[in-house]
């Protein structure tokens, strides 16, 4: 993939290219989705026929699966192969007709875009606040190049540095347990270890391999990385966590001021 | 718990306490499954009323939970309260009339009784050949004692060195894309991995968490066991591995030549 100099795109241009702006457009007021939109679209354009496709998951990646349908409707792309990262994805591409498969079929995947939750300066992100970590983590690890896609909301100087979750899949069982060991892990950081819920009722999330979530909140910064990733694997009982560490090929950020890519 | 010396205790008396031998009995042939029930019976003998017991799963640890409901109903042991590592054997304690609780209400553990499938010079282990390995290594990870009970057939020079396989539990998405990332892990140890089936139809066997077991067999030692671990642990699809490493306290040895105990 040949990553275009310079990094830096005139928003508008994008804008145009992503059908949010007409060119006699004198200014416009770009929501948050509109910078997802326009940063998904961007990705999209490193799309080659013939291609094995990862497809991400959450609000950021839904619409660069959407483009990728809209271009194979159009005839601009050919024979593309999607390996999508959930169930969710999986309906959407499908509803759109892209050609689906999996890992077990294509172990080796050309591209993958998905968008992330945090992107540390190094490219680490944090990913899983949709809930869908662990199957972007097994296609997303089995790519050639990794385009992340986010707005500029989503650059932190540190993992976990948004105050948001650092999510970390579990088994059912004991789960409390397993929550409580992680706490203790990152107790330095001021750790804080949620179940993750949803609807009125608060009943556990579950994720599409019938695990729960475990959010966990840091008020300062857990240091060495990969030391914390292996400390978080160590643990029975956990799956998987959301730290994505020296994933990314490159991260396409979207913001007021224009579209940046960021590489290594 | 006091060790005791010397670690070579008679099979015969340990014979008889497990009811399998008269005093005047002559000779006798101890089948595998006596030797077991010896182990079983012998780590017993350790268990202290008023514990919280982690309870093994296989044919070896069954003799142990029988062996520790029969004491409370003689009311030789009180305050028992056991934590099961599997659906079944929570099924035969409970039918013992066995406490139970679990990790989440008591996430300490005095001492738990297993058996395993290999034991290494240094005492680590391989378990899981009963697919029980996620819950065993959970709570034997938050036990202040664990004490393993094997028939000497279980003794190996190096994990993996019986031939038999080494389980990896794997979620059910794409395990055939994480079987063939575990093979080529260990691609210098000759490395085959198939997935666990049961039955005529070779249905996979489905664990506890509903996750599928990938079995490793070596053909040569996989060398550094931590680095394997890790290695395995990091892949994305694999939950937990059935090597138990630096955890057993005491290793109980049943033999045709007597009983020995194993420590470190």
């Amino acid at each position: 993939m040949a990553i275009p100099y310079p990094h830096f795109i005139a928003t508008e241009k994008a804008a145009m290219d992503a059908g949010l702006l007409l060119p006699s457009s004198p200014s416009v007021i770009l929501t948050q989705d509109d910078l997802k939109k326009i940063a998904a679209y961007k990705a999209v354009e490193y799309v080659e026929s013939g291609m094995v496709l990862g497809l991400g998951t959450g609000s950021t990646a839904k619409h660069a699966v959407d483009r990728i349908g809209e271009l194979l409707h159009q005839g601009k792309l050919k024979d593309i192969v999607g390996i999508p990262t959930s169930k969710k994805t999986h309906e959407q591409a499908l509803s759109l007709g892209i050609p689906l498969s999996d890992l077990n079929s294509h172990p080796v995947v050309d591209l993958a875009i998905d968008g992330a939750d945090e992107v540390d300066p190094f490219l680490n992100l944090v990913k899983g606040r949709g809930g869908s970590l662990l199957r972007e983590k097994m296609v997303e690890s089995a790519c050639k190049k990794f385009i992340v896609i986010v707005d500029e909301s989503k650059l932190v100087k540190y993992l976990g540095g948004s105050g948001l979750a650092m999510p970390v899949e579990v088994i059912q069982f004991s789960w409390r347990f397993t929550a409580e060991r992680l706490r203790r892990l990152f107790e330095d950081a001021g750790c804080v270890a949620k179940l993750r819920t949803f609807g009125e009722k608060e009943e556990p999330f579950v994720t599409d391999n019938g695990n729960f979530i475990v959010d966990l909140y840091f008020d300062r910064s857990i240091g060495d990385l990969k030391a914390a990733s292996e400390a978080i694997l160590h643990l029975a009982g956990v799956v998987e966590h959301g730290m994505f560490l020296d994933m990314a090929t490159a991260v396409i950020v979207a913001g007021e001021l224009g579209l940046t890519m960021k590489i290594k």
